[in-house]
């Protein structure tokens, strides 16, 4: 905290997929109950994890222009349908879309929303994530995560951690970068951010990944600030 | 309600200055204290009707490519500028940049956050309007209106009643203009949502332009609903 200046921060950005909500556990057990009735064979957790492995790589095709601009639902069933290749597994397209949309409705974590609703009382806070809007405002509003607007990646045509997709969130919100607060779990997020003069805080979530993987450290990475969850942010923001 | 489908619906897109929160007391609230310490000799009520009148001929010069897109912050000054000019008045800078932020606070109508709070349990609901993303977002915030989210004309770089407006407003939103709800008290609004495609309610707001001036009157426009209000709107509805 010393040295951090917290009334030059007028905004706050947060991140969404291991951030704000648990995507391993939704995406896990969501898999798992479609697995099941599918009858395949795959383990839902360590599924959850490979899919995941390839959302940076994909993201990167497109921010790389190796490929036009495409949502992250396209992406996701991309993968997906080359991870269920890989395993040799049959899955009509009705349980592929299912399992798409399971990034859609993911559980906020505990104290999220609490800690949001703190945040809110003295900043303007707002989501930004890779997911589209049409997926954010459905996650959004089914986690009743309070936040003041949503800001996507879509809305620059690129994905995090390219610069343009904060740059175009501090546009959009007339605010200055060095006046923003990037709040995310994963380094290159919290890189990305820094980079294109945002401030940073990293908020630690050691479950992200599930038991087998381990999440992002913020000793691996250097931020202005780092917390323990959304409320321990509030706190030492003063909200 | 003959006749409509209230099940097809799944979202309603909500314009705001006049349907959602009263810009006519607002600004002109505001304007009177502005001018009262310049010593401005103008009526304060004539003056925001007649600001608001330059609304729509300044955003058909944008739609009309006769200039480039510009902020409707940028819009109102310009607007301002000359409507001072031709009354031949002297304010200063600051005062002049605090009437343009007037348009960013304006109180809502009384009934006009429970009235989105009940449609809120039913449809995903969103803000439309030709304010900028940053104006959205400090006005709904501050008037603490229960939007799931917030889109402006300037995702699209147009201004209603441009169709594009409307188009990029359910693309971003992922849903079929059919299953659109547009909710406003502007028979240009209604006509531009219908025209796209839009399903269309028309909420009665007599005094939106103040005692001296006839609101829009919903037997002036086709609209698929009319509604006295946003509670009467959810009752019609079933919220």
């Amino acid at each position: 905290m010393s040295g951090f200046e917290r009334d030059a921060v007028q905004v706050i950005l947060c991140d969404i997929f291991g951030t704000t909500v648990d995507w391993f556990s939704g995406v896990s057990g969501q898999a798992a109950e479609i697995f099941a009735a599918a009858e395949v064979p795959l383990d839902a957790a360590a599924f959850a994890n490979d899919w995941r492995d390839m959302y940076l790589p994909a993201m990167q095709r497109v921010r790389a222009g190796e490929r036009p601009w495409a949502y992250l639902d396209t992406l996701h069933r991309e993968s997906l349908d080359s991870l269920l290749e890989r395993h040799a597994v049959v899955l009509d397209d009705d349980a592929r879309a299912r399992l798409v949309r399971a990034w859609h409705l993911l559980p906020a974590w505990p104290e999220a929303a609490a800690g949001l609703a703190r945040l809110r009382t003295r900043y303007t806070v707002a989501a930004l994530s890779n997911g589209g809007m049409a997926l954010l405002t459905r996650l959004v509003k089914a986690a009743e995560l309070p936040f003041d607007c949503i800001l996507s990646a879509e809305l620059a045509r690129s994905y995090k951690p390219a610069p343009k997709v904060y740059r175009t969130a501090t546009a959009l919100l007339d605010v200055d970068p060095d006046r923003v607060l990037m709040v995310a779990t994963h380094g290159w997020d919290i890189d990305g951010a820094r980079a294109a003069g945002l401030r940073t805080a990293f908020v630690e979530r050691p479950g992200e990944k599930g038991p087998h993987r381990q999440a992002d450290r913020p000793s691996d990475t250097v931020s202005d600030l780092t917390a323990s969850d959304f409320l321990q942010l509030a706190e030492i923001l003063g909200c």
